[in-house]
């Protein structure tokens, strides 16, 4: 198999603002910015090293602050350009950091609970982040096209992003998805390719489509672009402390799928301590699985710092990633920072979007009810301390996981007259 | 029919900010603030009359600049207290005005040409706005239930403002409505009332229950505070203007159901004039329907005064209104502003569903469809001037009409091979 995975220049000429290399997370050598995600020497993935040199603390909470009600108010702290506002962008993030005081009471929470809110993004889910950075890189690199292999969130996100930026996007999934979910993907016009065959195989598709050369001109935003990609989830970390009046929060509770998202905003509370935009004071970040699919989780609780692969069998299906590509660093984290990583049943999953719903308002895809759902389970273990401010990302929409919640409906059927409204003790 | 619609105090007692009393727009008869929506003199509608003496100005953007990333940054100018935003509320508004530069290209506008996105609200459409105003009237009036009639957003936009505001819900819904729709519904975990019967069923029974005494101490957001609940819909005109740097739009959009919230948005508008907010200068205000419920458009084509009542057949649902309350004052606005109101068939809707998708990555519903796809009609026509900056609303989501664009697929289905790929043409 053909994939370019290493550097083929030897000099960044692209501008991608701080963004200064590629550096390895297992072993620290450094390569130019290009379209590259494993390293040349010992195969480990590539992460964005930036040149931060220069910031004075003050000066940039100031140009933050002044800056777009979205994700290019971190400009300077991301791989995009100084000018990326101005783009044809979908323009995600400065979701809502809802303070759930009614959800807190349910949960005897004291110390503040708050809800991460990113079905607000145009997509309605979190991926819109780590999209819009993907599409920067693409930009930068000369790409014309954008692509992915999906089952569900991430094909609108491409395809809404490839649209507004006039790219060209080519989408592939599995033939035999939901319709709704077709729709969802197809709407936005791009190419939407139907693998005969599982997600894996979709998957392996796309790796042998990048080496070959009628991948030429591509870029695969979880795959090529993915050092570039997964810098969006940093703009989560920045948006609650910022939203939090430039403070660290004590908990946080993330899903996990690949894992990734969890040490981007890792990454991001250190970058700000660094910086000096918030206090450092000690925080805790905690994973969320899906039982159906709870390798880290599994892992975490043996005391075991490899990940071992599962079978994925649970409604969270836009965190059912068996053979999570971070989930050692997850481990890593929870660990170094005093957390944990739980999981939760797809009973409870359904509780939690309920509970979230009926006391905040909030319609959480799956992903959002097994977060919500192991914060639940982990204050009843007395894991999560309830005098600590806590914040709790819901990272999708409900409307896109409707089936979760089928069983929801009418509380009474009348006829339309009062009495038989009184009849049904609605009065 | 005992429907309670005239005041029975005889002094505003309650703190709604600037809201001075209620004012007939027939006969400009003035009552006490209330939960009160038609004239004791002479049945005409009664909307707020305001007190805005005292503003200064620039003070007042200042105040409003410096207000939160929501509609409570223009609580001065609505009907609310001074300390909404502190309230517990799902803080609708303050959704993106994108630039649509790809759109404008295939539509031939030179002038600049906006997508107002309230898809963006928390529910996903402008409903929010409305129910926002609405609860706080509510809350201002002691009521403890928050109530209305729907056949699809509203009912989410009620139990999800309910839920956070920690009021009991109470929706009434026509029995046999989709499933898909009542889950929405019926998610936030308030009551959710099945009527065995059509919407007009419902309406006439939700009417008898305001004036029983079972419904005492219930808000119904549409019918006994209609007043507050449409207030809502300015702070579309507000924001507009804000996000064009303090401008007036030349020419906007608007679809029409009730028509209220374009007679909101023209009173909005106005407001920013009188207040010296905006530079005064003309404006035109378009209408948009479906053919297939066409009341306004029939009647401003005909050079009616008044609406002819139609049996709507449509699948733009949120808009099929057929006899629509503020259809004469819609007319009105039309003639006066020198704008028209214009329809499109439903196969036009869904071809503007998927062109503005296709540009701008935005998934509009139904009702987005209506107004791009007029849009579009009145430029072909010469109606709209192409030079202008024009600025079109999208009120809801796509992901809540999926049907209409049912018909979307993949565009091609290959084996996970490199020679299926080129074979399909996709290199």
């Amino acid at each position: 198999m053909a994939v370019q995975t290493v550097a083929t220049t030897s000099e960044s000429t692209v501008d991608l603002g701080p963004a200064a290399a590629l550096s390895c997370r297992e072993c620290g050598h450094r390569v130019p910015l290009g379209p590259v995600f494993a390293c040349e020497e010992c195969f480990g993935p590539l992460e964005i090293a930036y040149d931060f040199s220069g910031y004075d603390t003050e000066e940039l909470r100031r140009r933050i602050e002044a800056g777009p009600a979205n994700i290019w108010r971190y400009a300077p702290l991301l791989p995009v350009p100084a000018d990326v506002a101005g783009k044809p962008n979908i323009n995600p993030g400065w979701t809502k950091l809802v303070q759930a005081d009614n959800l807190a009471r349910e949960l005897g929470v004291t110390g503040g609970l708050y809800v991460k809110d990113d079905s607000g993004n145009p997509t309605h889910s979190f991926k819109d982040r780590v999209v819009a950075q993907a599409l920067e890189a693409a930009r930068a690199f000369g790409f014309t096209t954008l692509s992915c292999s999906s089952t569900g969130n991430l094909a609108g996100a491409v395809g809404a992003a490839a649209a507004r930026a006039g790219f060209r996007s080519c989408v592939f999934i599995p033939h035999d998805l939901e319709q709704g979910k077709i729709v969802m993907a197809a709407v936005y016009g791009g190419e939407l390719v139907g693998i005969e065959g599982n997600y894996d195989d979709v998957n392996r598709f796309c790796s042998e489509l990048i080496g070959d050369p009628a991948g030429e001109g591509w870029g695969f935003v979880n795959v090529n672009l993915r050092p570039y990609y997964a810098e969006g989830s940093k703009t989560l970390a920045y948006e609650i402390c910022e939203q939090l009046g430039w403070r660290l929060p004590d908990q946080i509770v993330v899903p996990i799928a690949s894992g990734s998202q969890l040490t981007k905003i890792d990454k991001g509370l250190q970058e700000l301590i660094k910086l000096g935009l918030v206090e450092d004071r000690p925080y805790k970040i905690f994973g969320a699985q899906a039982e159906g699919c709870s390798p880290v989780s599994t892992a975490f609780k043996a005391g075991h710092d490899v990940v071992r692969p599962q079978k994925p069998n649970t409604i969270a299906k836009s965190l059912a990633i068996g053979n999570p590509a971070d989930g050692p660093y997850v481990l890593d984290i929870a660990r170094r920072t005093g957390g944990a990583v739980e999981d939760v049943t797809d009973e409870e999953v359904v509780d939690a979007i309920k509970l979230l719903a009926r006391t905040e308002g909030i319609f959480a895809e799956t992903a959002g009810g097994v977060t919500v759902g192991v914060t639940r389970k982990l204050l009843e273990a007395g894991v999560l301390d309830p005098a600590k401010t806590t914040v709790v990302l819901n990272t999708g929409d409900g409307l896109k996981t409707l089936d979760a919640v089928a069983g929801t409906g009418l509380t009474a059927t009348i006829r339309p007259t009062l009495d038989s409204f009184r009849e049904a003790g609605l009065a």
